[in-house]
């Protein structure tokens, strides 16, 4: 079987797309080929014959046409512009996230056998309530949202109209993100532990009280892979599930930190309060109740430590800076 | 003030046109122009210069821009694919009911002074509960239902940028509706009133003590204009209301139609069981429970014969079939 990986030279696409080569996890049928598709190239992809990148214009419907066609079984779809990037340019999140979305649905549904298509949504799909469950209305507050919303609307419905067998997974705080310190509000709960266990300096804009609902990476890829194998009916017709998470407190967190990285990594987190971070932040889910997933075999970290362990083991090659 | 409406040849967008103009309602300005813009254009409109018809493509965004210009203050749009087509038709259904809002709030957004619109939605946004409420989670069991919530994300969102001031109403069925019978698996709620009252025969496929949730199209219009001239902040960021209705049985409508036709308009009525409507209207909600709606003052009719009574008086000129 043939993957698609859209956002494939992504942290999480380019996982995705490793974890479906690696064949450690369930797939419906084993998987011979990956394409990571995005915008550029994926980088520094391991020398594996079944893994190779490609670049689409996934806002245009004969690119992703000429991406998607007949030899493809299934699509990872998690192409997108992020929360910020789209509150800050209206027309190129409609563009990307529905847009593009609706091009990925429009080219599966051209592939005669229904492809199965894992597709991205985000707990930025809710606004405003503190605990979600499987019940809770969607109230974006973001064009992000809206668009994240609007794409679980298009894919119940090309699943019901037999097009694709849709499944797609509301993403709650990814913690802890590889790479540079970024400006989404949500990036200092990387950084202050990424930062830190590589001998850099950290700030905290939040207090140490503040909760956050988080899942690790590793937890993300293996539910994309779940939800890829999982079976349809059991889903149902309501095809996008909430995922759950912990919601350790920012003092927990840095308390792991520690544990990983002795005292000399918590002093490099320093507590500057930012009123503007912390009301966001304020505003965001403390709670996520994901029954369904839950009953569906999809798992949340044990605790902070083991989504610090993650990390190391991951992206540090195991070394800590003392 | 200048006042384009959407699907302004249909029954609905006809009368909400007529309502403007004649002033009886309150508008947040006077209405100095009425444009009835559909796919064709309004027939038989009364001589009054202040009303006039269009023709366009609401799936050609150029079409639409040159129809919203900066003269326009408002748009209701009302124009649709509805449900069975938007069923039969897929494509159809995409380009007209989500491209064509889309066309709709970008042509508003390219007007600066921010217009107000007045968006038709539907309880077909909802799928399989028995009792809605303002909290009842939107989950489409058709491509119609599923592109009206998508069109409802939109609204919030181009909304809350402050690139137009949306205000949409999710429609119960409407009866009694003017006109032919119709293939819409509600159509007969309208025509075993409409039918018997004009010396014509109907089919009820459904049994006596089924219930649905109707809307005059007298309260419909109202709450158009209600919706027109809403304060924004009293409705909040959901910018889609629910709207309620009454729950008659099919029975106690029958009995309405005797009180307004006798024994001759209820003996017009073919009772043929088809398990098949019956099946699609059992699936329908029973209980509209529309808290948000009546506290901003929408009303619902006070029982079926006043809806019978509307329809005599509006649409038979008060004569009816003995």
């Amino acid at each position: 079987m043939k993957v698609v990986v859209t956002g494939g030279a992504g942290f999480l696409g380019r996982r995705v797309g490793l974890a479906l080569i690696e064949g450690k996890l369930p797939t419906p049928e084993p998987v011979s080929q990956v394409v990571l598709a995005d915008k550029f190239a994926a980088a520094d992809l391991p020398d594996d014959a079944r893994l190779s990148s490609a670049i689409v214009d996934i806002a245009d419907g004969a690119s992703v046409g000429g991406l998607i066609d007949e030899s493809v079984g299934a699509v990872f779809h998690l192409a997108a512009i992020v929360s910020g990037e789209a509150e800050a340019d209206f027309d190129l999140g409609y563009r990307v996230n529905l847009n593009g979305t609706r091009n990925v649905l429009e080219a599966c549904r051209a592939v005669p056998h229904c492809p199965r298509v894992v597709y991205a949504s985000s707990v930025a799909v809710y606004g405003g309530e503190r605990v979600i469950t499987d019940r809770t209305p969607l109230t974006p507050q973001t064009s992000y949202g809206a668009q994240k919303a609007a794409g679980e609307l298009m894919l119940n419905d090309y699943t019901r109209k037999g097009f694709l067998d849709g499944r797609g997974l509301r993403l709650p705080t990814i913690v802890v993100r590889p790479g540079k310190p970024n400006r989404a509000a949500s990036g200092f709960a990387s950084s202050i532990i990424r930062e830190p266990l590589q001998g850099q300096r950290a700030v905290c804009p939040v207090k140490s009280e503040t909760r956050m609902v988080l899942l690790s990476p590793r937890k993300v890829v293996e539910a994309f892979l779940r939800a890829f194998a999982a079976d349809g009916n059991a889903i149902g017709g309501q095809r996008t599930l909430l995922l759950g998470g912990i919601g350790p407190s920012i003092g927990e967190m840095i308390e792991a930190l520690g544990s990983a990285g002795g005292t000399a990594a918590v002093d490099r987190v320093d507590w500057t309060p930012d009123a503007g971070v912390q009301a966001i932040v304020d505003s965001w889910p403390q709670a996520l109740e994901a029954q369904r997933a839950a009953e569906l075999g999809f798992g949340v970290d044990a605790d902070f430590e083991e989504i610090v362990a993650g990390f190391v083991e991951d992206e540090l090659g195991g070394r800590v800076e003392a």
